[in-house]
């Protein structure tokens, strides 16, 4: 690594210090004049992805921009035309995707032991998990909303790659805010409560997604509610076989062989290191080779689309159509 | 009990006998013209459900109807509309309402101890479980649908009961044919398979329902799914607490006091004889005192409303809304 | 059912009240003269079973002949040539093989699924479980041996069918009186100790089993044995997959897709008397059409030479080989 | 300590460094000829063990050997002879005869509570455990074969010991090498796979072992196999008791009092270092009085013969009878 | 069994042609008369015990007496002094002493095996289990008490009897009414709940008991309490081991051998029908041979001595002594 | 911290130097001529506690005196007079008080939600734990005790605050020293068994205290004892609902709720440092504002009164009255 910016001037300094980076920038446009930088890892805060990105590819940089993509489908678009007019490789830190218990049900799927996946689940939810320890979590203008925006994103793209990224169509969802700010929501707080900072996010959310393909998936996020306890989910329903992605119990398939009901239960979990080890080893392939990330600014399109149409339907009580650029 | 009538008229005469009642019938006109019978159990398939409760209140009868109350919400409206006009008591069998379990958890929620009720999920999927022993269950003209009208009924009736019966606004649903008539899903039906039948209905459906408070309920249901087993559930999840309501685990309240997270666990469970027993008794409360019944014409008229409606949407690709007569 | 033969007459023409059976005879030879009779299903014990089935096949019978096929190999090899030079069907009632689990299994292994087998375990132990009811069962000169003759026959017969039938090429083996007779044995008879009863058979057998493609077959059985409980267990290692079939636990499958481990828990379990309605059927089918049996005379001669080669093992201190005849 | 000596001098070098050993040795005889040394430790390759342990005890000093203790029977017999003739202390490093568990069970047995052991069970069995880091486990000429000889000796030492050291008189056995080499095997390996190393010895091994007074032991190991899962089990059967000691639930007894069968669950667990530690003193205190080590020489030559039998029994066919020495 | 007599005298015949019994009295005394009978079943209610065991003695009968021996000790040494006097067989119908598991842990203790017994607890403890059915449980002048009288009649029997029935000395115990008649009760009650009979007994009991011997005895016992789930238990603290006899459980020994700590679980559990025959076998035994039996008069007698303490010192917050007579 | 005092002052001086503290005595006598203390925190062995308590005091310094309080109620006695007549905070260090579970158990007992408790039990039962590595705990002249006074102080202190302090009215009890400098005790001790030691306390209690409300304490505790294994218990039975505080399960809650029974567990455990830093953080608070402790003075002699009584009435085998002091 080369260099580092941030607006704090004195952390990048420090951090330049601890990584033995040679430069640090306040300004991240300084860092983008930086001739010897190649390829540029936006970690703003989201507000600030699609400005970073954008002006990183016309300064010629790489970019591996970190989830979500961007606040809507709006910037999401603007950064997906800028890579067509750069040619430079634009690709997601969506991390889980390089999970071997993801690269395992990948195969599994694409070798057509599923089926058709017709019915797909899949969440995220906590019973007591509010991120109060920075405050830009939960102030909308920052972060672009709740639990949807900061892990429905992740649930939604691997609920998709799996499904082998089949376009959305249309889209109706809620969204609740019901815990923010509250006395009793003390205890729902992860780290430390701050209970006079903005909170004008959702907590809870829930969607049902159709797609192009006829398949329908839902999606069921939480920050705080009354249930038993954290679950992340994803169920996928086949003709020829079904598949559980769970926390606490990983990866289970439920199918038929000789007419007899079989459980599979495959002994693969995952490092989260190891996957962000093989996410940067990919980001580094892309860019010398030029091939196309795995995780594609059009996939992150896609996702920012069905996030706004959540927020609209929950506003508007009414369904939102999706459409698909030509 | 007084007299029978089955097509069947053997069947009829058979029945008589053993349970000693004394007149059987042929045609259910005949019984109808019968001045000794005040009140009517109509249990024929669900096609003739509206015809038969009609003609009964008609000729001065009260009616026990079978679930679901009729094919679709046009009949039902006409058997409210026939209700009204005679005046008799026309009640719902829909027994799971005179639960143990369902009663201890109507009257936790009336206490308010959940709070609000804000997002709500309910579902009786089955992994194998086509019922495939008469064959009118797969035959859409004769019993309506698959499992969204068999058992969808359930669970829609009790999920909408406890939440205090609020109105439903717009609906979006998909249903899929899957198993059907396949080879492979022998190992799938429960009794006898019969692959030579009529197999037009669903197996599996999956609804997104939006309420007049602003509440949002789901529902899945299947016959044959590739999931890891039978599961029958209610999640409500309310401001103040949750409650889950599960085969095998019964019911789990989910809350907080003094800051601290808490699990209650009532030891009550239910059997199923008791609760047809108290359902027969409070039909007769009815009848005899005039009482509004605890299963309304109008709440089963709702449930064929939005049944109808996910029938719709999921062929139309398209929300449906749901207006409610003045 | 025509005809019952038993040397005690009385019970006999009890049996043949009950059963609503024409004939009762004192004599079976008497039966076998008997023109209307068919096939004859041999239950007497374990020493004339043998005398009687050639004496059938010989009066022109077929024979359904119980378990283990005879008391030692000579005897065995004479029922083989009876048959061959009748023709008569000859059938061993080895119900186990009728068992949905085992046909699964089968199915599963004849696929190719587990690769080669080159390793087998099977085994019967007992805590406590001396058969002491009739008496006969530990005596040698009527039952042929202890647990090996009476409950290793079906762990052999199963394990080598499962394998596909391999021929045995040689046997070292050792057998263990140790609880018989003795006083503290009380507690590990079922039914009714008869510690004044003779007993001169094994209660514990272990033997290692060379087959001729190079697999391996190990065998324990016990009556009553110092072990934690009751344990049934068939394990067969191959180079693609291994199979569990235990008691308690029923069939697992132990393999690697796309080089992850993978266990496999299929949902079949067996109900006995499906099993033997099974076997029944399959007798009278071979019957009709002539067809070989499953459980062919020759297969169980061989599981005979088996049982004769581990005593004589056990006798000696030394290997026993088998030879096949032409 | 005073010397080390590695071939690989400069290893040598680093580890007196860190050990603050004052001498290091390229050539072990030159070590072998310092006065200071009293004793020496064994610790190179299985080919090395009986040149290097007796030049050491030529050179007057004791010695204690890793296991096993040769490459085969010959090799250990010289030992043998040289110990004998040198008189020095010549002793088996079998740290796991030191563990806490097994002294337990050793005074249990030797205080007649498990009566006479007939039958002995033993085995280490991996599913995926091939030793892959350093590539001379894996090569014949080095290791003298595979897991029967890495963790076989283990359960072989402490099986006769825990029966009184009883010697064998004859040996049948199978090996089998199926995952060495092949790609499938990646996912079998502890370690760094090594596709190009070379793999001649077995992956699996079973033998039947006939011992002096008429028990039984058997003995199963693989580093790969189609099992369920990685386990380590003895299991002994007597006249007044059995006793398992199995990996994940220590130990078990199994026995009867006052006639009613009876479950004894010790407490005693251990720990690996502490069972080296006591081996280290035991040693010394052998090497200051002039005792008989526990592990004897003798003992180690037996388990050399025995699993030169196995590979003789394997690879013929046929039984191997054992001669003890007059 | 000759004669019956009931002051309902028509249940007196029905029971009479139900067993076919020959003779039916209405009053007591007039079977007492009937020279026939030898020995006299006394099943009346607990107030009535003495009356009836004495007049039957006096008319040279022996008695099977069922527990409470009576209500209290005055009247249970009326009985001992009128068993003196008659000479005939007095036995208690405490049938769990004859229990397998009971005479299993007997055998241990007596054995040695537990050493000195310095510290005992036992219980019966309910969450929800008034006996509701009858009436007369609850009423005092009938019954003599609540669950003291009920069940802890039983526990104190056990625990002194495997103890070696020591005597005791000196009584604390507290006795607690908080259930009885109140609304709430409904759901603690056994059977139909009676809220206008008459409930004047305790419905928990704790005692503490000193022994002649210096050891301590504690019981617990409740009909309804808020507490987790029904408990029988008894804990025998041994200097040479412990025992634990407790519902759901069985038996349990903890004690520990070469220094290690060692559970010990005996696999006896019993039949209370089996338990019920082993005490008329035994009654039968000791009327024909005139031995003592297990359950003497003396040991009923000094149970009645420690509730009558019990009762008392609750009554008068102070420890009673308890006096042994000459 | 300004200073600190130990006997062995090269302790102190040692102590000094870690902990930063400037000041560093011999004798307690001088810290407290120390005009910069204030405060001063007793942590000397128990029977130095009360004499330099009311040193400190009467030296006009603030006074967290470690548990048990005393000795003896008369030792415990003196320390209230010093206090009274200082009017300096005097508080124990019983940090379990500050523990988050047994502050939320305060909350809903004081919340009325368990009614009156008229039943509690409460016990520290190790299988194993002499404290053997100082020596002094064992040792009555230097602990006062044994585990009535090591661990049975922590059970009663906790056990009466959260039933409200009723005042003790009378006790009974029982001691038992089984195991101390046995032989077989060596697995019995943690840490160093020092068998030539003193061991002049008891290893096993038990008691009985009958409080003022009427309500029944029991109390257990041994160091070593031939039971399952290590018990830490509470039990509260009120009339509303029962509570217990257990190791291994924590808080859980027995209750009734429109007449369903109900059971609560709170997701509460606690911390002990964090417990810990509360207990201190509440005795500057006290110590700065005058405020009583949570943990006074008077609490601690009420006790210290019921181990002298539990320790008499072993001695005596006689109940013990307690008088309140006006």
């Amino acid at each position: 690594m080369t260099a580092v910016a941030d607006v704090a001037y004195q952390a990048a300094k420090k951090l330049a210090r601890e990584w033995q980076v040679e430069h640090a920038f306040e300004d991240y446009r300084d860092l983008l004049q930086f001739k010897e930088v190649d390829a540029v890892l936006v970690t703003v805060p989201n507000f600030l992805h699609a400005q970073v990105a954008i002006d990183a590819m016309e300064a010629d940089k790489h970019v591996l921009c970190e989830k979500p993509m961007a606040m809507n489908a709006a910037e999401a678009e603007r950064m997906v035309t800028a890579q067509k007019e750069t040619g430079k490789t634009l690709m997601l830190a969506l991390n889980n995707r390089f999970r071997r218990d993801v690269q395992y049900l990948k195969a599994y799927s694409e070798a057509g032991e599923l089926g058709e996946i017709y019915y797909a689940k899949c969440g995220w939810m906590r019973r007591a998990g509010i991120p109060g320890w920075g405050g830009w979590f939960t102030t909308r203008s920052l972060s672009g909303g709740g639990p949807l925006i900061d892990i429905g994103v992740h649930m939604l793209d691997l609920a998709l790659y799996l499904m082998g990224n089949p376009k959305p169509v249309s889209v109706v969802g809620s969204t609740y805010t019901k815990f923010g700010n509250k006395d009793q929501a003390s205890s729902r707080v992860l780290g430390i409560a701050n209970p006079q900072g903005i909170f004008d996010v959702e907590d809870l959310a829930t969607a049902f997604i159709r797609l192009e393909n006829g398949a329908t998936l839902t999606l069921d996020v939480s920050w705080a509610a009354n249930i038993e306890k954290e679950k992340v989910f994803f169920n996928f329903i086949g003709t020829k076989g079904g598949a559980a992605l769970e926390n606490e119990r990983g990866i289970s398939i439920y199918t038929e062989k000789f007419t007899i009901l079989e459980d599979i239960h495959p002994q693969v979990n995952f490092d989260d290191v190891e996957a962000r080890t093989e996410m940067w080893r990919h980001f580094l392939h892309c860019v010398r080779t030029g091939e196309q990330p795995l995780t594609t600014p059009e996939q992150g399109m896609f996702i920012n689309k069905i996030l706004d149409a959540i927020y609209e339907s929950s506003q508007t009580g009414r369904e939102v159509l999706i459409t698909t650029p030509e």
